[in-house]
């Protein structure tokens, strides 16, 4: 089928309209600087004309370990940007056939297609300790998003079977399970999450020296699981707390170094090991001390910060 | 003096040897088809003739919204790879002009450069004061890793065109200029580099109450001077240093919110803010905790750790 498709596509692109016929961009709704992707929203007069809205995704491609010395051999055209001691940075032009961009078009493209690659603002909060007490806290009481689905892990009423490890301890125990975002194919992306039984942790803000057993605990116990599970040291692993978390019972993450795991970034994760060593060291830590997190344009948190802070 | 090069460089391109004359592939040292990068180990004939082991590393330019639009106007040469309903996708290949690659050469190239940049399996360390002390300390006072460019940034001797900000204060100003991995065309991956003026700070374990000056001037002063030149809001910015650093010289990270910026990790990167707290909090702060930090196989420090701790 999917062969068929090419062949059909294939043979008639002599005949059939040029997919980007008459491109008017009409907005950038995306970019990636890091992954050399842009997502654009553009009108193409190829489409029927009731329906050409486009849209239109490009990405660089990866290099090609077979083809990166063509790049590079017969003095390629480089333009110097700076030089310093033995460092040159030049900007090369290579020739199209060696450098091409993978370029999907989706049309017609209706309204949820273009909303759906629509970048969001992202803000900085520094929330100090009275900021969680008037904002944040409030939010979090009285937002609606169930966590059902946590508790029916937690009493084996849905995914059971896909749990790792359990410490039952209704105080200090916790289920490790993997996250949804991880296939279990290959460890090279590994994520699983450890889910405390304890219930009314809200997140990092409510730790105190109590939990020291239970945080205790899930590293080192969720550490040895999944080296007997996946044969994975310990050493090779990034284990952290987000703040804010994406749901308000307290769990934390396990996920491979090397692997950049969306949300393993600095604003928004904290080392389970210094989370330990804060709380040791001063059992007041997280109660008191301003927590700094980004939120998107779109979290109804943003928007109650806006409304009584000047962010 | 940079601006000489510069002009040497550009106007001799033609006379002067190709930086790249010879070019001979010897390895491929690591690739990232995310980042759309390569690191190469190469030999060429630019260099004097018992030096001429080059690292090159190339990295597909992000799309800048200026030119983005001349991708895809004319009817630019596709070629179909699949259609299935609305989505098709193709290879495009774009006039070199609108699609360079980023061309790093450093060239001689040392044992220590090509290590560097070659793809190792990564360790977790959680180096306490006393490692720090009979380990890291004297690692870092024994290494030869010249930061000889640093100095040339300020004393201006180097890429004094591209100084963005300064603060000339020798014992509490800073140089800000653009991170090389930023080609400063769009302010997506926005990254500069603040450099602090007073030596012999060699990284977060050095700072104190004596520092809070500086690391104040670096976070206000830094932000304000961004706001002024790129118009990026301090709310969107990530300001952070590294520990383990690459150099040891006290220098702050500013990157964008929304572009994870290598480097920028929870296991290496350490919020400024979160850094003056810290320290105002309790003055031992950095030179009692224990830090924790991620190692790659060929770097000598871990080399070091293994010897003499249980890794």
């Amino acid at each position: 089928m999917r062969r068929d498709n090419g062949n059909v596509s294939t043979n008639a692109e002599a005949n059939v309209q040029h997919p980007l016929t008459g491109f008017e961009l009409k907005a950038v709704l995306r970019e990636s600087a890091r992954d050399k992707t842009i997502f654009l929203h553009g009108k193409v007069s190829s489409g029927s004309e009731n329906c050409n809205d486009a849209v239109i995704i490009l990405e660089k491609t990866p290099f090609q370990m077979d083809t990166v010395s063509s790049l590079l051999k017969n003095d390629p055209e480089l333009k110097l940007q700076l030089k310093n001691d033995i460092y040159g940075v030049y900007h090369l032009s290579p020739s199209p056939e060696l450098n091409e961009i993978k370029t999907t078009v989706i049309c017609p493209a209706s309204e949820k297609h273009i909303k759906k690659y629509l970048q969001q603002e992202v803000y900085v909060i520094h929330e100090t300790e009275d900021d969680y007490k008037a904002i944040t806290l409030p939010y979090i009481e009285s937002q609606s998003f169930s966590i059902q689905w946590v508790y029916n892990i937690l009493e084996k009423k849905a995914e059971a079977e896909r749990i790792v490890y359990e410490n039952p301890d209704p105080t200090n125990g916790f289920v490790l399970i993997p996250d949804f975002k991880w296939n279990q194919k290959q460890v090279e992306d590994l994520y699983l999450i450890a889910i405390c039984h304890q219930r009314g942790i809200r997140s990092l803000r409510d730790l105190t020296v109590d939990h020291l057993p239970l945080l205790k605990n899930i590293l080192e116990e969720g550490k040895e699981a999944i080296l007997k599970r996946y044969s994975i040291h310990g050493n090779k692993l990034r284990i952290y707390l987000h703040y804010q978390p994406s749901y308000y019972h307290l769990h934390v993450h396990f996920t491979v170094l090397g692997h950049d795991a969306p949300g393993s970034s600095v604003e928004r994760a904290h080392l389970l090991c210094d989370v330990i060593q804060n709380i040791e060291s001063n059992p007041q830590y997280y109660k008191t001390r301003t927590l700094t997190f980004a939120l998107r344009e779109d979290e109804a948190l943003l928007k109650k910060f806006k409304e009584l802070r000047d962010i």
